[in-house]
């Protein structure tokens, strides 16, 4: 995005360069001075929107948490055995990262000290322990195969899902050192329900026909 | 490890330490400076060792690729049937990914452009891609279900093992923002044969048991 001078500004346009600065420069490695360049406004201009780059931070996780909180308030997540529950969630989840990218790989990327930064690694937590209750709950329910422990298999379907942060791109071409498979290829050829698709599949029902 | 004074450095102890201290600071982020300090030695004892900091990334990149190229020279990787070298291939790719963590780690996170960490990204898709191959061989020959597409199938399974360098720490508890799974929990309760063929089992067979 060329960085211009804009008449106006929204929160939430504010919001996505901001997002995008955190995502290519790390939170710490983001100072107002950058947001400011990238945005094309002065730095006043955007202390008109916001208190400063953590409430930035804070919006965009919020995002991200709310997408994928939701997901877990749909009715299929609610009802039914929990390995139906279990899938359901994660064919969501993949929909939701890849539908809010920048907002989800912001949230993934957080490590930090910052108030705002531990809240969001609490709530994450708080999330990955919800599936996890789901998959220890479908494997008391004899769904899921006893000889995978349920806390691996939580923390390896979140590996498979969390990744495709990594290669997948909307309408451009993968960056190079993508995890995994041919790099040249456009990490926007596959629809995020076909991808949602491919993760249930391989993660359930394993990729070997016999 | 405590930053004291050390009579002896031998190049294997000089690099555990740059290591170490590269993925905690980023390699951009990291100065002869800090090697330095965290080593306990003089700058120009390190200069003794090593022509700069570039040379540790390199030996230290060198040593995560060595061990996982060695892997495709195994006999069962390179005889048999594809789905099987597969299988294989993917049980000691993350037996080595454990073995070797911080070295593997760092190889992960690489994506800079000077000549070492282009040369380590070159290396890193040409590891992939022999995987892929033997995906799209496994596919060819029916072995793999046909409803995943097999440079989707790829970036899963890498995106399954890669993920463990996020919350495996081999005899201390896993930090915190971990990926998935109960966050309080030792990282290192499971040996890497137990994560490996769970990693199998999940990935081929998948999790269901119906």
């Amino acid at each position: 995005m060329p960085t211009v001078k804009r008449d106006t500004y929204t929160p939430d346009s504010l919001l996505s360069v901001a997002v995008r600065v955190f995502n290519e420069r790390g939170y710490d490695g983001t100072s107002m001075e950058h947001l400011s360049k990238a945005a094309g406004i002065s730095k006043s201009s955007i202390y008109h929107h916001v208190r400063g780059k953590e409430e930035l931070l804070r919006r965009g996780i919020s995002r991200a948490l709310d997408g994928l909180f939701a997901v877990l308030e749909e009715v299929p997540a609610r009802e039914g055995r929990a390995v139906e529950r279990l899938e359901h969630v994660t064919r969501r989840t993949v929909e939701v990262l890849m539908a809010e990218l920048p907002y989800v790989t912001l949230l993934l990327r957080v490590r930090g000290n910052t108030e705002t930064e531990l809240w969001a690694m609490s709530r994450r937590r708080e999330f990955d322990q919800r599936v996890a209750e789901l998959v220890k709950q479908a494997a008391a329910e004899g769904d899921l195969r006893s000889d995978v422990d349920a806390r691996l298999a939580t923390r390896l379907l979140f590996g498979m899902i969390n990744s495709i942060a990594e290669w997948y791109r909307p309408d451009r071409v993968a960056h190079n050192g993508a995890a995994g498979g041919d790099s040249s290829a456009s990490g926007g050829s596959n629809t995020s329900a076909e991808v949602a698709e491919a993760v249930v599949r391989t993660a359930f029902a394993g990729l070997r026909t016999s």
